[in-house]
């Protein structure tokens, strides 16, 4: 599949996944996908954590509430480090959102659904601290963000969109091409 | 090109480009890229101003101090609203690092170069506020990054990158495959 073809077709799955498991291979070219995105100053303030242990899944579920995307038979948890670039500019929510946003599409051509979940789990009851502290993260990192991984048994419900015209120009804002 | 091959090839350039134009029909492929990446809660906050005549890119880079990728024949102008998705909860971030991260994909696959330029023009010097008020953005909108789009004349210059075992792990924090 071609990259403009994946960009496309990529969208957030929130249905049910069948139970089949996602073989490492796979899960480690979308791992490689997520390392291979830009960050600011090359700081690489992201990591990965790759689940696909029956029990640890179970446990990781136990603690988001309401549950979501609990049928998925692997799941990426993206963690992330808040070190400054340069001077105090820290870039490492551009960092996580271009790592996640390459495993997405690497997840489209290898066949599987997911949905980028972050609010659910950032929220003021803290769902990512539970799960960081389930996984063994260490303090100075923050989990910040999981992707389900699997194959859809639903149907895509694609989200409505912006015109074009309404969103992208040419030259000046708000002009045609 | 598949995608999983546009992220490895994918790479900040910073060297001379050939002047040729972009075409428009590219131009428009790579637009629609970025507006087709996710956003919180559908919110599409990213805006986008393609660049291609040659007396605004003049202008531009006169404002851009120091000057880079001064020899692009075009330039994406990435654009940010910065409002809620749900009560205190903004997204635009990550809605347009996800989308800058499509378009540098899509720009690999059409065979041109580019780098995602943020920290120099949104410095204390607000270069970035200048260049919004040469391409006529109103003020609910915050230009944040842009992207030279061009043929590369130089060859690419990778970044060293930590070996993956110290990024990523599966199932706990630290384990290997």
């Amino acid at each position: 599949m071609n990259t403009i073809e994946a960009i496309r077709q990529r969208h957030s799955y929130r249905g049910r996944y069948d139970g089949a498991p996602v073989p490492r291979e796979d899960l480690l070219r979308i791992l490689e996908a997520g390392l291979a995105a830009p960050s600011g100053c090359n700081k690489q303030t992201t990591s990965l954590i790759a689940v696909d242990e029956p029990e640890t899944l179970r446990r990781l579920h136990g603690v988001i509430v309401p549950d979501v995307a609990a049928t998925a038979p692997a799941m990426i948890c993206v963690l992330t480090r808040r070190v400054c670039a340069y001077r105090d500019r820290c870039f490492a929510v551009q960092d996580y959102a271009a790592a996640i946003e390459n495993m997405l599409l690497a997840i489209v051509e290898l066949g599987y659904a997911s949905c980028w979940i972050e609010g659910h789990i950032t929220d003021e009851d803290r769902i990512c601290d539970r799960m960081a502290e389930l996984l063994g993260v260490p303090r100075e990192y923050e989990l910040v963000a999981f992707l389900p991984v699997g194959r859809a048994l639903d149907a895509a419900a694609p989200v409505g969109k912006l015109p074009f015209a309404e969103r992208a120009w040419f030259n000046t804002f708000g002009a045609g091409a």
